[in-house]
């Protein structure tokens, strides 16, 4: 049974962009029951980055909430928050005096936050040995990871094997678990959707929200209503055909390049299908943000969970190294 | 009342430069009822050199057994090792997030261990947040500091004023307890004694080992034993004159002034004197590190203290800034 540890960032309510392209396929994964799954949401991480106290607790209830409602179960996997385990920064501090200050240097992240942002503490600098204490606390076999992460696990091995190499069996090295590209679901502008772009849709909001979002912010071409169209040069479509099955797509696609069919037409069907089929998603998500205190003992319950194994792992590390 | 913070070194057993120079004065400081005092053996700063576990082991425990030795008070005083309050790495971390990176690298400490030491790890370098932590997790008033230190204090106080300057009175600002320049205790062969140099007096030895010292490694110049000498260019005397009452020193010094007195005489009496003056810490000294289960539970008990306060810090911390 292999241990599969992924940290969520907190940076915000998650976007139809992050559902269908990182929850979704996490929460299947966390149902193989080949799995082991733990979960956590990195809000010591957005520390770095969010400086205000009513954000950092809202984006972490947002977070919850959101995998909460698509279906992670808490029973069969641990999922937890991780300023709940303290134990990290513990270990943190260790894996920090094996590892060379001049390599820490070498991230890109590092590099590329430096360049994009204001805040540059030095909480970013250490960030990757924080990430490494994250992943070995629980001998996590595999740690599924996109290519702008590869670089940290890279750095969590190497000083996990360091370590194994100076002493004796202390860390399990951890495998990249490289997740394909995930799937590209672009935002209201046809670009990749993301929070930074401003382009995301929040499957969460009222429906009168989403209809003005999928409305005003979507652009199409003008070519006239009974002209046929490319479907898969369109935004619209594209956004469809991620969320419905793959026979309505087909549909779609078809009355798209028959000509007869509009914009406004798929826009009204793209509109139908988010409110639709995230209904039920939708009532839970706003369920729990509406009794955090629920929230609070899920993450509660699975922190407990998660301490008792970075516990073990302290304790052998600590033993070894010579506290 | 003040609360008082000293954090002492385990680099090793203490020997006569450290006794004089900063234990026992820390001591005395210590017994000042308007005080409280803090005292802690930084022994996980210890780990950004030391990377051996017996090393790391033996010298937290010679070095409490020394300050017990020579009176510290456990009752009296909050007595603990670093590593038992895990809560200083954790505080570190929040730290870290509001503290920018470049001026971390401005500290001189760093650099001058990047010149000089092999092993350059990132602990090294997030070091100065680690102090800041094990000084602002107290609520200390006061740090005693050298020159050295006094460029860490001052980062403690800045990230401490940032912090209160977003959020609301979170942290005490310290300030420095300047020490005056410690009494500069000579070594084997007249330098200031420091390890590093390779010419320190352990006084914890056997008195044949301690013998021994004196008489081949302090040099002595070659002026005949009937004419007089200069006591206060002379290593023996300026050692004895540092652990002798001032009458016997004064002695000493007449003595060497009128000549027929030879440095071999007054080498014996210094060996005397090391020998007897040190009778009783040595043996309780001896003691402590033969019964180092008592040492664990002293250790303990304070860390138990220490942790109280800690939390409440941790708490008040976490809960402004948004856990």
């Amino acid at each position: 049974m292999a241990r599969i540890l992924t940290g969520i960032q907190s940076t915000g309510t998650p976007h139809l962009g992050n559902i269908i392209g990182a929850i979704l396929p996490a929460i299947e994964n966390s149902k193989d029951k080949n799995n082991d799954s733990f979960l956590f949401i990195a809000d010591l991480h957005s520390l770095t980055q969010i400086k205000d106290a009513t954000v950092l607790k809202n984006n972490t209830y947002s977070v919850a909430a959101a995998w909460l409602a698509f279906g992670l179960d808490p029973n069969e996997s641990v999922f937890y928050r991780q300023s709940d385990v303290p134990e990290c920064t513990e270990l943190a501090w260790y894996l920090n005096c094996f590892f060379p200050f001049q390599r820490l240097k070498l991230a890109h992240s590092f590099k590329d936050k430096s360049d994009r942002l204001e805040d540059i503490n030095a909480g970013l600098f250490v960030y990757p040995m924080l990430m490494a204490a994250d992943i070995l606390l629980y001998d996590a076999n595999l740690v599924p990871v996109g290519k702008d992460q590869l670089q940290h696990l890279e750095m969590a091995r190497d000083v996990a094997s360091r370590i194994n190499h100076k002493y004796k069996n202390v860390f399990i090295v951890p495998e990249p678990l490289t997740t394909k590209d995930s799937m590209l679901i672009p935002g209201t502008d046809g670009d990749k959707m993301s929070k930074s772009k401003n382009n995301t849709i929040d499957i969460f909001q009222g429906n009168a929200d989403i209809k003005k979002i999928v409305n005003k912010q979507i652009v199409t071409d003008n070519i006239p209503l009974e002209d046929p169209k490319d479907p898969y040069i369109s935004t619209v479509y594209k956004l469809y055909s991620v969320i419905a099955d793959e026979d309505s797509a087909a549909q779609m696609a078809k009355k798209l390049q028959a000509g007869g069919y509009g914009w406004g037409h798929a826009k009204k069907e793209l509109i139908s299908i988010i409110e639709t089929k995230f209904d039920n998603p939708r009532e839970k998500f706003n369920y729990y943000i509406s009794h955090k205190e629920e929230l609070d003992i899920i993450l509660e319950s699975g922190a407990a969970k998660a301490r008792k194994v970075a516990k073990a792992t302290l304790d052998r590390v600590r033993n070894q190294i010579g506290y």
